[in-house]
């Protein structure tokens, strides 16, 4: 028998994180029985980020817009560059509201035992904004894992030669925790004890 | 600021049961970040779903097709129909592979509280239905709630006249249980011990 386009749905929301075979069933019958309310607004919505969510060539966030909508925010100080490992980390702390400058997106960490190098991050970007002359602080934004402060040490490393101030998060995330699940004030206490990254 | 793309889409996942703004936010990384492995076939899938779904005008079912898969398969037994709530009760019947027969889905229960009424329910195909020669006996799946109760009572006296048989669900149900949240083996339990309304 063929997969019903209900059973298709179903099997692809389990797929979802947080969602298990029970909770998909769920979700299915309550787009089916919220058809034009929540079904049609969904697939709409994940039509078009499906078809217009792109990495922007400056930072690496993602948007419906290259250069993104931070990048092109005016507003913005263009003097700070606050580095992150993921897309999660930018959105736990737009959500702070602790950070007015722009961002820098990794897209992972370096990691020996999942043999991620360097060249498997988006660094090299990095390098090349880090030399501008507005630049005046990278902000290691990175999570207090293992992982997390090799490659902020590397990013430290590699930038020590430049006329930037290179700062790490301070007080305030714990040991172990990954970024994207500290509370706002968490986040806000640490952001504002940041301290230079070659103590 | 108008919402980005990303945002309408958090905002949607978020109205899904069991998922709140922190876990949508997480399955729209996660969409994201598996965009043609995960979002794209999501994305179609909830189109064909908009698109394609409609209610079987026989039983209520909803599926691709009208009739229903169900109510197309020549295999099933014409003479058993099964009363239904919701269509989340069709589909623990279903997965329990206890019944092999038709179903009818009322879509809800009557209710004084919530003033729905017989005309509110998908009733008067039913009443058509149960009066086909074929029909031997219509089983009533309802919830042990007062509503599913009262439903059912209602259904056998005006079923009563008919020369078909009028059951209901058995021992295994729990009181105050709703139908949907059954393990398989207490369905399976419950089918087999069906016993006539009018006791």
């Amino acid at each position: 028998m063929s997969l019903s386009d209900i059973d298709r749905m179903i099997q692809l929301l389990a797929r979802l994180p947080g969602l298990g075979p029970r909770s998909a069933r769920r979700a299915a019958l309550s787009l089916l029985q919220r058809r034009e309310d929540l079904l049609r607004p969904l697939a709409d919505a994940l039509v078009r980020a499906a078809d217009n969510i792109r990495q922007c060539q400056l930072c690496g966030n993602l948007d419906d817009s290259d250069p993104c909508r931070l990048c092109r925010d005016n507003r913005r100080d263009t003097s700070l560059i606050c580095v992150v490992e993921e897309l999660g980390d930018l959105w736990a702390l737009e959500r702070s509201g602790v950070f007015q400058g722009r961002y820098h997106v990794l897209g992972g960490t370096l990691s020996a035992l999942d043999g991620r190098g360097p060249e498997q991050l988006n660094l090299s970007s990095l390098w090349q904004r880090a030399e501008h002359p507005d630049v005046k602080e990278v902000v290691l934004a990175l999570s207090a894992t293992v992982d997390g402060q090799t490659t902020a040490h590397y990013i430290a490393e590699r930038l020590a030669d430049l006329p930037v101030e290179v700062t790490r998060l301070g007080q305030g995330v714990p040991v172990g925790g990954a970024l994207d699940y500290l509370d706002d004030g968490t986040l806000m206490a640490a952001f504002r004890a940041r301290r230079p990254a070659s103590s």
